[in-house]
């Protein structure tokens, strides 16, 4: 942590800031800057450091506060070297092998799940995914089957063997959605609901965390740091798309970040097309996009009515077209040396 | 609603959409386009809105769907055309008189909040604030006092009569906090907690809800609805600053969404300059800026000692700031024909 | 000027970092960092300091280089503490009364421009704008007449005493623009066009720089300096609104953008609500905003029939809705100290 | 176009709508909207469309004009279905053979230019980039050297046989330009420079078009139109970053802009993956996901040594590391069936 004083600061605020930090256990170190004066400040400080920010960025004299090392932890490539790797009932997760993800927006109804599982299952989704607690940004819009919805999703588990994603939107439901789901996803909208990170994180089921729109990454990474204190080191980080100036795509996808997070952290890391371009016709393109830039795996939108669909239709891809871009990504893993899934044709 | 097809769209696809509108009993009306085909959708159809365009826009040869009136209903003035206006224990929200509320981000002690709440007052605040339950973005950070600092809230209040305004973070606390709270705060990162948004719109007491960082005015008043149409419509609607690529400040203060909350909605509106900025420095020129833009109040964050806040010291004022603030402030809200409460000297 | 090394980085890179320091006449100073070794850079290096930091930041085992104080010089406060104050023909700019120049997006007809120039006079404006040259974003669009269009300028000022500020799009113009017009605008789309800030730079007559729709305040004040080191120290900054993801107004108005140049600049500081807003609905609210948050004066489309207005229509205000938020300013001007000129009615 | 009016506009404002769509030689068509009027209006209006939505816009009781087709009409599909494709000195652009541009950000020796174009010759590259005429945020930064740098480039290109595209900044230069270049580029610092881009219109030297970090999708198109419009159809479209809150790297790669932009238009399109993340350690994986999504080349800086570099060492390819990404780029190439030129060892 470096404190760099206003131009022309007073030798008792600079005397004041010295003594706090001493007072903190840790040793101030003044650089003889020309300009303004610059303190250093060494020792062990890890989870004090917001704390200290906080403190020092108040005292008078004060210009600004720079951190030298990140501010988060447990989710750091510091802190863990090696890429992360689990399994999820048997699927590993961050490994070589892809993860792919895929399934509705929404479960509306048992035989749209079992048809929309049995699907992509054929064409080598390892996970399937589906909405039961819907967050929606209209109240009038369909808000999820609830209990019945998870129930349904278990079916699904039960003729296709492929583990569960879906969504917990509220503290208080963590207990009930563990006892169906294999991975809970937090959703963009929540994914600054401490109280439901936590949560999810005193849970031993691993958590797929998706990036708020308005949501820099380094926050993103303190959200895991959140899940991972309590005790989940099974932490998925999922890159869907921030909000900006253009209007052409529903969000931006921010490819950089994929990189970005395979650098900083060693949590496995997939990419959500759907979500972050809002629109069937742009999913292809930048799931490849998203595997050759190293991602550990996607998540998708599948219906096979999108025209029906009662959520995230326009981005949705039909069974064929996702059998088909299954195809391709194949072909794009290979060439940055790594497996997708092979196709499981039904007997 | 109305409905463009791509160009080149084929006959089948256009009866398919106009068979559609017409089973839901709604009546198309089709524009003989140059270009392409545009059909518009005749009917009464409100909260059906965001289904039907759902529905329409991912319908084979369909372009995009524009809507012509907005997705929420309650808190826009077509529904309600005069300003709303309501009371919190005495002290009117909305009128002529602004709404004045100030405190520390925290309640980290009695004294701390005694101390502050004394001084907002003889400032002229009408209303007290406070964090008990405090969502931060690092764990390691403080994260309030929890019920005890209700219990401290109320005391403050007894103290000086000053209404209290706290922050709710769980569907579940709702209750605990309605025991203690004249006004329930959403926070920014909870914005689409939707959760959280029916159960306050359950409870009888007024909201204030603080737009999310990365979430646009339109979202903004469906979270809004969401509130009402569980039959709570006493809510505040409270710009804090959005994300943006400016990075001399905390966050972005969006000036333009007062008057176009106040165009768009019967809603107070109120403004904070604290988060806004993230800077005391800043705080006073913007509050004026708020106040001369015509909200209808201020949310300010107020520290005996910023230098030992335990969160968002850089941004609080110290008590005599905020008193020499609101002198300013009421001259400015002279000049708009508003009326900024007077100070009340302690006797 | 301060490097941060990456966590291992090896004896050698640090050795290599600390020799170029001094190769460059400076003093490296190390900081026994615990975690990662940091070292300051001491000694004067103003000018030098973006190549410096483009220098070492590509040195092997540099983590990256921060800058302790501001890459701009020129505009900033530490080198001029005072705020600047100068005439234009006359007319003060910077000082406690306000610069309100209005007039119409582009100059259409003599007839147009010399009934705006006496209609915006006899409300108050200081200064008439009107552009002759117009960069429009679409090749379809009406592009300004061009030197006809400063002829008529010309004639406007000679009826009515006002300055003229008019736009200069191509460096090789400033020569024509500056017989004409006595302040040069450059527009948004060109704030980062340097060859033409370097030729206003060259020329004596004063500067109105519109701050680019996707420009950080910081690279605002590296653009005057542009200007600045070329001897013309005669810049207004103007805030105009910048791109985010708000879609209710055309630009987002960065009021904080305020408060920040008048602490980091001592140049003149202007608003333009017209195209920060884009909506003439609500230039009123944020002009005043402007006003309480401490700009020097303000810029702002008027035009006689808006409905029939070439470019700009629907953020253009009618004379008599100029004149009417005139008479608002003034209350408000008085409200911070400030003088917002008089009506001067014809006689 | 459709032109929504006010909820409760009166019948006069409707029929001077009205009046004014015949006035232009088009016919109005009324739908009987319940909440309000909708007005579409019917006709070939092409290239008038900016003006008319500008006129109809601010006509009282209009709310918004809405346009059913875009605003450009030369870079798009509609105009033109198949992908435009050229030759630049013999090499292909827009076929299914990569384009791959490599070179240093600003030419510094005739030493430091050879050898980069002889290594980027020898690892595939098919053009050489290099800036003569730099625009840096900073006066203080190298600003390039000018007409001699232009003549190192043409020494290179004899040696190499690359083609060369350099960057012109001035319309003035155009010509000067024209007489070395085989490319030119305009900066996304001047996209919206319409004098300059009127320039390259006139020349019939092919042009690279980068997209300006704040603008949209849309106006990127625009500014295409107006180099078209002047007769010069040999465009590229470059996608190099925009400006994002995000600040882990230096802007955001738009990666949807890649297939958004294959869908509207047909011209070819490149990513810059240097500027789009401002780190060489990001310029690979972000590079293989811009082939991966579509792109029809590359366009990277590549520098003998970074730490060196008088611009944009941070981002700068080593030749090494740059011959290493050119293997991985024809693996992923062959993923998509396309084409990644091979290295051509010097004998």
């Amino acid at each position: 942590m470096v404190i760099i004083m206003e131009t022309g600061a007073a030798p008792e605020d600079i005397s004041a800031v010295t003594d706090a930090i001493t007072l903190e256990g840790l040793t101030p170190f003044e650089n003889p800057g020309v300009e303004r004066k610059v303190i250093a400040v060494l020792g062990v400080i890890d989870a004090q450091k917001i704390r200290l920010m906080d403190k020092f960025q108040n005292m008078p004299g004060v210009e600004r506060v720079t951190l030298i090392s990140d501010p988060y932890k447990l989710p750091s490539r510091q802190c863990h070297p090696k890429d992360s790797t689990f399994e999820v009932c048997g699927v590993p997760i961050g490994g070589p092998l892809l993860t792919i993800i895929a399934g509705p927006c929404s479960i509306e109804s048992k035989e749209q799940a079992l048809e929309t599982a049995h699907a992509v299952k054929a064409a080598g989704a390892t996970l399937l995914r589906g909405g039961a607690f819907k967050p929606r940004s209209s109240p009038y819009a369909f808000q999820g089957l609830g209990e019945e919805g998870l129930r349904i999703l278990a079916e699904c588990r039960e003729a296709t063997g492929l583990p569960i994603v879906t969504e917990v939107v509220d503290p208080h439901d963590v207990g009930i959605v563990c006892q169906y789901a294999d991975v809970l996803q937090i959703g963009a909208r929540n994914m600054q609901n401490y109280r439901l990170l936590q949560r999810v994180g005193q849970s031993r089921t691993p958590v797929l965390l998706k990036r708020g729109m308005g949501v820099r990454i380094r926050e993103m990474l303190m959200a895991a740091e959140y899940i991972m204190v309590e005790g989940n080191h099974q932490v998925i980080l999922c890159e869907r798309g921030i909000i900006t100036f253009e209007d052409s795509t529903r969000f931006t996808t921010d490819i950089n970040a994929i990189p970005v997070l395979k650098h900083l952290s060693h949590l496995p890391v997939v990419l959500d097309p759907s979500h972050a371009t809002g629109s069937a016709r742009y999913v292809g393109p930048v799931a490849k996009a998203g595997i050759a830039a190293g991602a550990d795996g996607l998540i998708m939108e599948v219906h096979p009515q999108p025209g029906e669909a009662l959520s995230d239709g326009p981005q949705s891809l039909k069974p064929e077209a996702f059998a088909q871009l299954m195809g391709e990504l194949r072909r794009v893993a290979a060439a940055v040396d790594r497996v997708c899934p092979p196709d499981q044709p039904a007997r």
